[in-house]
């Protein structure tokens, strides 16, 4: 039997028996399965949080990997669990918004509502289906079981509204903080897409909440002390930050708030 | 060489090199291992918290598995380490108690003080012994080395007190508090077997320490704003939790106290 | 393929996706490869701390493991990426003297400066090396890319200078505080070596900034409350403990600092 990979992200944390249990249930349907942990450290019940994490990091994985994600604040409420499959990848978790990037930057084939029994872990609690439900239909989508086996085809799967950056007449970019990391690092919806190499070179300000970085690093280390500046992160998104500070309460801003990018 | 599947319960978390030097001994003596981690956030020394947390998982992993526990208080004295071999499991850690609940729950065919230095990395320290005995002998155990060369069958291992829920004359049911989580939810040792759905829909009643749950529900967001509530968790235990607090604070109890079903 | 083992040591915590994304680079060139977690709870920058904690466990795992080291205070400057082949194992991660102690316990055959952008992850961020460069060189050399592919051989690595300790004319022993753990624990470079069991039954005393270990135990539980007192630990190295509390604090030392075994 092949390889199979999974990761894991939940906000269960690493002190409970939670993630055993569900590494346990998927080595019992499919030994050859090999689970890798993307994080159990998402705050609790922050979609959002687990939505950009997975987004951050899952095109790293070889292709056909099996990607779950349990942050499920509507466990045992009647929100349904499902599978989205890419052309790359395949996805495993509750319907709740979780999977909005992805159906971004995936092509997307198909979205199933997982719904047979027989491949849960029977009986379903009502408040841990990352072990009755997203583990074990996980382990059996690596075993190859036909999806119509699993479930039946959705089309309104759940997505939160993710805006794209807006050019403005003024040459102008208009973008949204999508994440705040514990640093009070702030991640915007930028990329060089919208604020290219060529458009840098000229010079641009970007403005946050109540404070404005005077320019884009490269370097971290050449920013000055309580320097609010700009960079591009490692994802790939414009970020902002502050030495050693944390820029998001310094500019009081949070997740959802515009960005402004002016170009000089 | 079949693949061999091995996990590990300690107390030693994540910061130091105590698990990978476990992990690395494991991998010389037995490639083929693999490795998963049930946690190594026991509090410092609570083999009451690792017996628990074994006892909640142990059983999703596949037959044959090991499971390795080492929260060792005694660690360096003459507490004896010992292999308990059960009809589907194997199990390896001090003799401390850890696993009186598996004692309970499992077929236990024998148990095996682990005394043959072979199987030890020599030099044997005093203070880290699920290096030095504990990895080791779970890697050679997986390498089917015959118990008769590791040891010597012991008829008297040690373990704790697991009071079973008692069955009043008045219909009530008596039982214990098993553990307290980190979020301060109190498990008992009641399950379904005393407190059976149909008792359960004439209504009940749980007393815990100086309060007094009004019902058990099936979903936590039926509870009203300190509200201590019962409930079935996904161990299988009546759990006992007050939203957004801590049941055990609040009702002032401990492990070990006594928690009582009042039928109506 | 053969299975490779690849470990990895970094400052990044395992909240954030840097670690995983780390993992799905090695697996995508690897698929072969078994990954293990050495820590990556290191102090943020701490060069010193990552050094020592691969120098207590990086023997215990498998000839040709592949030791990965990301704490690089250094990243996006021109500090070196290098590669460290010994006799034994493989070391990937930034010249900035992470690897110090393998330079002295280890027979070094080559130390090479990667530079060939074939096996980096394009494009080479400036803030993630451990995904870019660090991951993917790993997973090359695991599936045995020639060195000389790579980069070139340099004889000069950073490391930092661990000095040995001294025997004084009179008998005693001067090391220096080389390790503090997080209880406060100190650990200094005196080993057995030096102190040797012939040496101990004579009684010693051990000196450390203000105060003064009366006697070498060999089990903590011998200690007195508030007693200063030297033990060999797990490491092999000689170090200082006060019963539950933080022997670093109580004798206002530091790493670095001398420390004198006195012999009676």
């Amino acid at each position: 039997m092949a390889k199979s990979l999974i990761t894991l992200t939940t906000d269960f944390g690493e002190a409970d028996y939670y993630v055993a249990a569900m590494k346990g249930v998927i080595l019992s349907i499919n030994p050859a399965a090999e689970i890798v942990d993307l994080t159990h450290q998402i705050a609790a019940h922050d979609i959002y949080a687990a939505a950009f994490t997975l987004k951050c990091c899952y095109a790293d994985f070889p292709k056909d990997t099996i990607h779950v994600v349990v942050v499920d604040p509507g466990v045992g409420s009647n929100r349904r669990p499902i599978l989205v499959m890419t052309d790359n990848y395949r996805f495993v978790g509750p319907d709740n918004g979780v999977f909005s990037y992805i159906y971004q930057s995936e092509q997307v084939n198909r979205v199933v509502h997982l719904t047979t029994e027989h491949y849960f872990r029977l009986p379903v609690s009502n408040t841990f289906h990352g072990r009755d439900i997203f583990a074990p239909s996980a382990a059996y989508v690596s075993k190859l079981v036909e999806w119509r086996m699993m479930g039946e085809e959705i089309d309104d799967p759940v997505h939160f509204n993710i805006p794209a950056p807006a050019m403005l007449p003024d040459g102008h970019i208009r973008g949204h903080v999508i994440h705040i990391d514990r640093f009070g690092n702030v991640i915007t919806n930028i990329t060089k897409t919208q604020l290219t190499d060529e458009v840098l070179q000229g010079g641009v300000k970007v403005r946050l909440g109540k404070l404005e970085a005077a320019r884009v690093l490269t370097h971290f280390g050449e920013a000055g002390p309580n320097e609010l500046f700009a960079y591009f992160g490692s994802a790939g998104f414009l970020e902002l930050a502050v030495p050693r500070q944390s820029a998001a309460r310094m500019a009081e801003t949070r997740r959802g708030a515009e960005v402004e990018v002016v170009v000089n």
